[in-house]
């Protein structure tokens, strides 16, 4: 084959699975959207919406020379700022890696759902994308960065994605505490359900169909592989969920959507380190061991009263140091206890420099500009106080016009009351 | 152009095709949750979203090897189980072909919605993708199948995908009986609305996106006819609504938003058979005469007491079988009646083998472990009797706290109240 | 390259963008049904659902020999009507164009929706798709189109589509006037709340992620610059929400999810003309600026009591003009004046051929089968007026049994009441 076709086909499938993971954005919003009470659905959904919106102008001015910058040091990158020209190839590359910067970014999004300021969550979420998720992918993914000089394995970004995501979650999480009453007074979690389960699942098929694009476009080239990659991510995500339904059936819990749904996101993420380099038969292992890690990840944050709304962190975070792991007991060449303890320094490589790191900037935005809605505003829903509307006016009306909080409580500093909230024009 | 470009770029379109045919799975969820009523709407969901997880591991292990091993007796394959290594090209054409079983398994869980037990349900579709659907696609698909041997032309799937899980459906209503108050005592049909209409549309338009991938992508190679295809594929579905619209108009009755969308699906599944071997006018046809097909396919179930819940048969069963024959009449060729009973008998051999399988199948399931949910059960809803959840909590007081089944009167089978369902936290 | 392999890829990648294009339909439909109440969510469905089927035949007939078959006056074509035979590559070409004039027909259905009936939006639809957008179309992308010989430039349709389109709109809104209650007696505009936002944002991402197909697959070829395309489509979409956010926060208004949609895709379409000829940081600018464009574009239709449902006119339509123009001022080559001149002819050319055209042909309509509905079932909602159902039956009972209309005042014309709106089988 001659370059000139190669470079072709390379960008003809590079776009393409750029293409299919930006969608993964609707798929996140679908899924958070859903697992939260209605009163907060406009605001999860916007926040996934923006987010991907001042991430893609961060990540093209500063982020994409970070990350894949040429870097001396092996810490970060120092040129391709603002790219404005080159090679063709190099932009595509740029759109390719915008979107996984915002996947990265958008995981934080649900899981500080239903009590962060929407311009609080805003300033995190651009400097997330714009400097902690770049500097920590140039360690793994800059061909001069320190992990991968020695050897740690993250195909399509277990740790680089996933992990980074969820140590920002788990950050903010920390700086804001858990909802109103999400724990009993003697620690017990109590459920909040979601207030769409068809939304949820409608979002876990979105981002299953997005991942393809994020697994075997990791390839940056049109390969043979690919095919192998594609199946190696759905038998993973499959076995996940086939794993949590034997797991409901052992332990005699009903069969939820949201843990039906999550677990196959955690398979997901668990075989997307290794997706190119184990067959489909440990791939099916990886995404069956994904179930028990996962569910063991959301006792984990309720022993600790950690309130993650979605389940974000034990999908993204606990899952991905699985999966990062696995790479080395399921690799084709044969386990290796070597690589283990890589893939083990690069994730912890993660959390050291990324959790912290995210800590004090939500400290720092809260410190600026106040990280938590009021009381008042978490009982009457972030859809009214920060965005003068909701969901669903017409079936929603107890929401609006009664509530826990009733309307003379409302803070002088809420927005002023639109038409479109308080006085419907033609209703029925 | 070399072999080494060719497999790449046949890699590239059919892994391409096999994730949009893995989104219709996405499309069969939400006509199907939208064409149920709310109390039922997770239930379905999560079949589709289960189905397609134990079938995918089903099919690795042995459903891919009966329908493309090696086939001596021309009836069913004999090698590539649970293949683990081999040409890269082949785990591509895994990953397409165990979409398309997939498909053909989601087709049975619209039409058996608001009454099957969760785990029957599983177990019946599990059997379906790993062995009915393999075997019957190797008579009509492997290189040695006997009816590809006698010229069977199926380019996509009319038959073998759609109509064999028409006939599987129709097994699983029969053994089943209708739902509690779909037919008066007089035999008339009563309407059972669907809670979510624009559901249905959307699930419309993404099961029409996958088609693109479920009809171009079987070619199973790149090929400068998928354009041709692509085309074909529109235009009878878009045919099929304008000759509803026009029987509509005909007949003198409204035109409903489910009856749009399942003409559409019925203009899709008729061309399947022969995208690629007729021109743009005859697929006009094909279309606009699948249209009377269905409705005439509707009111024969209904003459029968055959409670479809969602109008799978007639979409899948008799446009499969409509579109099968048509091959005969429109080829580019020109008819062929000795094409037209060979097309027949193809669909003779699909009704003969899988209807009485899958009869005996559900047969069997309902004996070892019910595989109808308790008529308390079905007033309920199939959401909480079976998953301890309701789809959209915050909108169903009536469905939960009250109802036609008085609480008492819960089988103490039933899940143990959760706090999400009896006691939501935080509701405002 | 061999001219076998090329085209080979383009097939590929064209057929691959159409049906990322065919997707926006869904996009359009969710836009539009969240925007509206609930009452005609179904409604607005139905028009996208049919418009793009009547549509795809008449284009097929008509349509594409109009546009693209030999035109030797400059002004429209006249070969390649009803194309039953041919080039492999000319099939594919009109699937790419079937799906585009598609695109232009649906953005009318959101700016008319809750009043016109669907009978007359449907004629209206057919007409536009086969012969108002392609005779325009001609003049800009025909070989021999006189607007493409003096120098116009419209990359992806900023003008052919979406100016087109637009037009298409205000004519039909001129048409048919406000909805009742839309302004006050003394003019003052009132919001009428849109009854599903989350599928609002959903159709936002749809849209976007068919907007890669629809700028990148103009190309019509495999092209290293479509990654270049691609990035300079995200990043314009992007900046244009960064300025509504910027904006709302300058005016002191709430950020509205609708504001924040309609400025995605206000930066999409003004990015569409151009994607192929600026830098990223050009198409940046250029989408910042669409989100003033598309706020006053709203201020000036409302000074008109121009009643746009979606706000559909200020993204397609003003943006579409800045977009067209932007192309003069920011290609690569420099700043050009005279291209300025002639990219403004084009707008020019498309509001003057396309906005009379059409407003003739509404009120054609009009005189010949009524173009609005009643004023009762306006009242009472399109879609039990329409189609004698509901968008969502089990929660809709005050829509169906009470409301402002009292059920004695609707009138015979009424479709006869249909078990499924008045006596629900089986609810709970």
């Amino acid at each position: 084959m001659t370059p000139e076709v190669q470079v072709l086909l390379n960008t003809l499938w590079v776009v393409t699975a750029a293409i299919l993971v930006f969608f993964m954005q609707a798929g996140f919003a679908l899924v958070e959207s859903g697992m939260v009470r209605a009163k907060n659905a406009v605001n999860v959904i916007m926040k996934n919406y923006c987010d991907m919106c001042v991430g893609a102008m961060g990540f093209w001015l500063l982020g994409y020379g970070l990350m894949f910058g040429v870097s001396t040091s092996g810490w970060f990158g120092t040129t391709k700022f603002a790219p404005n020209s080159g090679e063709p190839f190099e932009y595509t590359l740029l759109f390719f890696q915008m979107m996984f910067a915002a996947t990265a970014a958008t995981i934080v999004s649900g899981a500080l759902a239903e009590r962060i300021r929407f311009n609080a969550y805003l300033v995190g979420s651009f400097l997330i994308t714009t400097v902690i998720y770049p500097v920590f992918g140039s360690w793994a993914w800059n061909d001069n960065g320190w992990l991968k000089q020695i050897g740690f394995i993250d195909f399509a970004g277990s740790t680089v994605v996933h992990t980074v995501g969820a140590c920002c979650a788990l950050a903010g999480l920390a700086a804001l505490g858990p909802r109103t009453g999400r724990y009993a007074k003697d620690g017990t979690p109590r459920t909040i359900p979601g207030h769409n389960l068809p939304f949820v699942a409608l979002g876990g098929f979105v981002l299953w169909l997005g991942w393809f694009g994020f697994n075997a476009g990791s390839t940056t080239a049109a390969d043979l592989s690919i095919g192998k990659i594609a199946l190696n991510t759905h038998l993973a995500g499959a076995a996940a969920v086939a794993g949590a339904l034997v797991l409901c059936g052992l332990l005699g819990r009903p069969v939820l959507l949201t843990t039906v749904v999550n677990a196959s996101l955690a398979g997901l993420v668990a075989i997307t380190a290794g997706c190119a380099f184990v067959t489909p038969g440990s791939a099916i292992l990886i995404g069956l061991i994904a179930a028990p890690v996962m569910l063991l990840g959301e006792a984990f944050l309720d022993a600790f009263k950690l309130d993650d709304a979605v389940g974000a962190i034990p999908v993204h975070g606990f899952c991905g140091v699985w999966g990062t792991f696995a790479v080395g007991i399921f690799k084709e060449s044969g386990a290796d206890v070597k690589q283990m303890c890589i893939q083990l320094l690069g994730s912890a490589a993660a959390f050291g420099f990324v959790f912290p790191t995210a800590y004090v900037m939500y400290r720092a935005i809260g410190a600026w500009m106040q990280l938590r809605v009021a009381s008042v505003d978490e009982q009457r829903g972030l859809d009214f106080a920060e965005h003068a509307e909701v969901g669903y006016p017409e079936f929603q009306e107890g929401l609006l016009h009664g509530g826990t909080a009733a309307p003379a409580a409302r803070p002088a500093a809420a927005p002023t009351a639109r038409p479109s909230v308080t006085a419907p024009v033609g209703r029925n």
